[in-house]
C-alpha cells in the first residue's frame, strides 16, 4: 500500500507531538491531536516500526481501570548528523531527538584558499569519529546537514560563493560518498547563519520569540532572520547576509567586493578580532538598525564570538540601537545574547536533518520484518 | 444562532472564491472548494442576505439537464472606502470588489506641521464627496483604511511618528466620528508603503510574484516587503522603512535624526526631486542591495514617483544592483515598475478593507429580514 499524503502528515503530528510534548498514552494523542484512536493506534504502530518511538514499561499514574502503556519518542536512540565547514575549522556533531548534543569533534584547520576536495577529506574524518562514537551509544542516525559559509542553494548542492573560504560554484552533489557515508544517507548543504538561528530557535534565546534576527560572528558575519516561527530562506536561500550591509562606504576592502562591510569590521578578517569596545558595537548597530527599520523584529540575539563578549556589550549595542531606530521610542529591540554561542549552526545542522525526519517520518524505512512482501 | 468560526472561514472560503475565479453555480463551488453542496447552498443564502453575492439570469452554457442559476460576487455594487493624508495632498477613493477604482478625489494640501485636527478636516471633504459619488453609483461601501506616512499601530489606531509630517503620538481613536462616517462604519489606519505593497501584490506589478519590495517615493520614501504573497508587518507594523537607509553617512541630516538616508536623496525633501540620472540610481541600488541581501526576493518593483522615471532609470538601477549584490551572478533580482505608480498606497487602503470583509464576510450585516428574530 502506497501512504498517502494525509498518512504521511498524520505520522509527522503524532511525533512532532511527543517530540516536543513527552510520553503519553494512545488515548491521550488522540484526545490532543483530535485524530480517532484507531487512527492514532494504526499510526503509533507504524511509527514502532520505524524504531522512531518506543513503549515505556510504566503506565502513566492516576489512571483508573486497565493501565494503558505510554509511548515516546525515541528520544536518545534517534539523532542526527550535524556537519559544518568553517574558515578555521571543520566540525561534526549528532544531536538527538531530545535537541541534546551527544557527539562533538572539531578540527582545526585553515580551509581558507585550500580546495573543496581537500576540505573534505577534512570533514570526512570528523564525521567518521562522530558516527563511531554514536554508534557506540546506541544512536541511530537518520540524516544530516553540512553547514557552509555562503551563498549555498540546498535544492541542487550547490555552494554558489562563500567568500571567505574563496570558494567559486562549488558542486557538492555526491557528497554523502565523498564523505563515505552508509549508501543511502540523506546529506543535506545549507549556510551557516540560517541554521545557527533555527538551532536558536530550537533550543537558543530564541524559544520564546516568533521574530528575531540571530546575528552569527565567526569567520564571516552572517544573520538568520526568524519570521513567525520560522527561518527566512528567501527566494533563491540567500536571505540574511547581513554581513555585507554598508556600515562605511569609505572602509576596507571586503571579500565581496564593496567597501567597509559589516564584516570588514567584525569578521576574522578585520584588523583586530572583535572586542567589546565602544567602535564595534556602535558598527554593529549602525548595521541592525536597517535590519530593525526593514523586519521589525522582537528581538536581536548576538551569536558566534559576540556572544562571548559579555552582557556589557549587548547593552552597548541596545542602547546604541535605541538611540538610533525610529520606533524604538516606542517598541525599542531587545537585545540578547546566544545561548549557544560558537555551537550554534553545528547544532542547527543536525536540528535542520532532525526537522525534515519529523516534517515526514516514512523517511526513515520500516524494519525489514514490518514491510510488505 | 451565533455563527461557529468554522462556518466563519467557509463564508470566506466562498466569497474569495467567487471574487478571485468569477461567477459560477452552487454545484461548481462544491467542486471546487471540497465543501458539501448543502453546505454551499446554505452559506451562499448567507452571502446573498449580506449583499455580498447575487444571483445571474443567465446560466452557465453547456449544462445538461436542469439549468442551474450561477452566482457571483456582487462586484461593482460592494466597495471600500480607501483614504490617504500625504505630505502634499488628501485623497480618497472607492475600489470595488473586482478591484476596479470607481471613485478618486484628491485635494493638494500642505500638511507638514499642520495639526492632525486640521488635516483630517481636509480628509473629512474629500471623504464625503467620495461616499456620494459611491452612493450616485449604487456602490454599498463595507469599510475604509486611512494610509498614512508613518510608523502605524493599526491595532490601537495610533500613529507614533510621521517624521515628514512632523507629527508624534497622533491619537487617530474616533477617527470615524471625525471624518463624520456613518455610524459603526469600520475604519482602520495603516502606514502607506505596506498598504501600496498590497495594491501592487492584488493588482498591479507584483501579482504574479510570491516575494517583492515594493518602493514608494513621493513625500518620503518607504517600502513594502512581501514574502510568501503577505506584506511583512513585523512586530509591531514597523517593518518596510526603506527610507532611512544609510546610504552617506557623511550627508545630509535627515528628519528622523540620522544621516545620508535615502530619503534624504529620493523624498520630497530631496534638494532636487528624483530624477533618472544615474547619480539617483546608484544611491537607490545601494539601498536595494542591502534589502535583497537581507531578504532575498524574486524582484524590486519601483512605485510612487519612482514609477514615472521610466524604463531607462528602471534599467539602470537593476544594472547597478547586479554589479553590487552578492546573488546576482546566479540570481540576479529583477526590477519592475509598478503598475499603479502614485495611486498603490490609496488603493491598497481600500484593498485592505476588501481583504478584512473577505476574511470574515460576518462583519457585513444580514439585511434586516434575514436577522433572527
Amino acid at each position: 500500500m502506497e501512504l498517502s499524503d494525509v498518512r504521511r502528515h498524520h505520522l509527522s503530528v503524532v511525533l512532532e507531538h511527543l517530540v516536543r510534548n513527552g510520553a503519553r498514552s494512545r488515548a491521550a494523542i488522540a484526545q490532543d491531536t483530535g485524530l480517532t484512536k484507531a487512527t492514532v493506534s494504526s499510526l503509533v504502530a507504524d511509527l514502532l516500526d520505524r524504531d522512531l518511538v518506543e513503549e515505556l514499561d510504566t503506565p502513566s499514574a492516576g489512571r483508573i481501570g486497565r493501565p494503558a502503556t505510554d509511548v515516546a519518542a525515541a528520544g536518545h536512540r534517534v539523532g542526527a548528523l550535524g556537519l559544518q565547514i568553517d574558515v578555521d575549522e571543520v566540525a561534526a556533531c549528532v544531536v538527538d531527538l531530545t535537541g541534546e548534543i551527544r557527539v562533538v569533534h572539531r578540527q582545526v584547520a585553515g580551509n581558507r584558499d585550500v580546495p573543496a576536495s581537500k576540505v573534505i577529506a577534512r570533514l570526512r574524518q570528523v564525521t567518521a569519529r562522530a558516527l563511531t562514537d554514536a554508534a557506540a551509544l546506541g544512536i541511530h542516525c537518520i540524516g544530516g546537514t553540512l553547514a557552509l559559509p555562503g551563498l549555498v542553494d540546498p535544492r541542487s548542492g550547490t555552494l554558489f560563493v562563500a567568500p571567505n573560504l574563496h570558494w567559486f560554484d562549488a558542486d557538492l552533489n555526491g557528497l554523502a560518498g565523498k564523505l563515505k557515508l552508509p549508501a543511502g544517507f540523506p546529506i543535506a548543504v545549507d549556510n551557516e547563519a540560517n541554521l545557527a538561528a533555527l538551532a536558536e530557535l530550537r533550543h537558543g534565546a530564541g524559544q520564546h520569540l516568533s521574530s528575531f534576527v540571530h546575528v552569527s560572528a565567526g569567520g564571516g558575519v552572517g544573520a538568520g532572520i526568524v519570521i513567525d516561527g520560522r527561518v527566512l530562506r528567501g527566494s533563491h536561500g540567500f536571505a540574511g547576509e547581513l554581513g555585507h550591509v554598508v556600515v562605511d562606504p569609505t572602509g576596507k576592502p571586503c571579500a565581496c567586493g564593496a567597501r567597509g562591510c559589516l564584516e570588514t569590521l567584525l569578521g576574522s578578517d578585520a584588523a583586530t578580532p572583535p572586542t567589546a569596545d565602544d567602535a564595534v558595537a556602535d558598527a554593529l548597530a549602525a548595521a541592525l538598525r536597517t535590519v530593525v527599520h526593514l523586519v521589525d523584529p522582537e528581538a536581536v540575539v548576538l551569536g558566534g564570538t559576540l556572544a562571548g563578549l559579555g552582557d556589557s556589550f549587548a547593552t552597548r549595542v541596545a542602547a546604541r540601537l535605541h538611540d538610533i531606530t525610529l520606533g524604538a521610542r516606542w517598541h525599542p529591540c531587545v537585545v540578547h545574547r546566544s545561548l549557544l554561542g560558537a555551537d550554534a549552526a553545528l547544532v542547527g545542522a543536525a536540528t535542520a536533518a532532525l526537522d525534515t525526519l519529523i516534517s515526514d517520518p516514512t523517511t526513515v524505512p520500516l524494519r525489514a520484518s514490518a514491510q510488505p512482501a
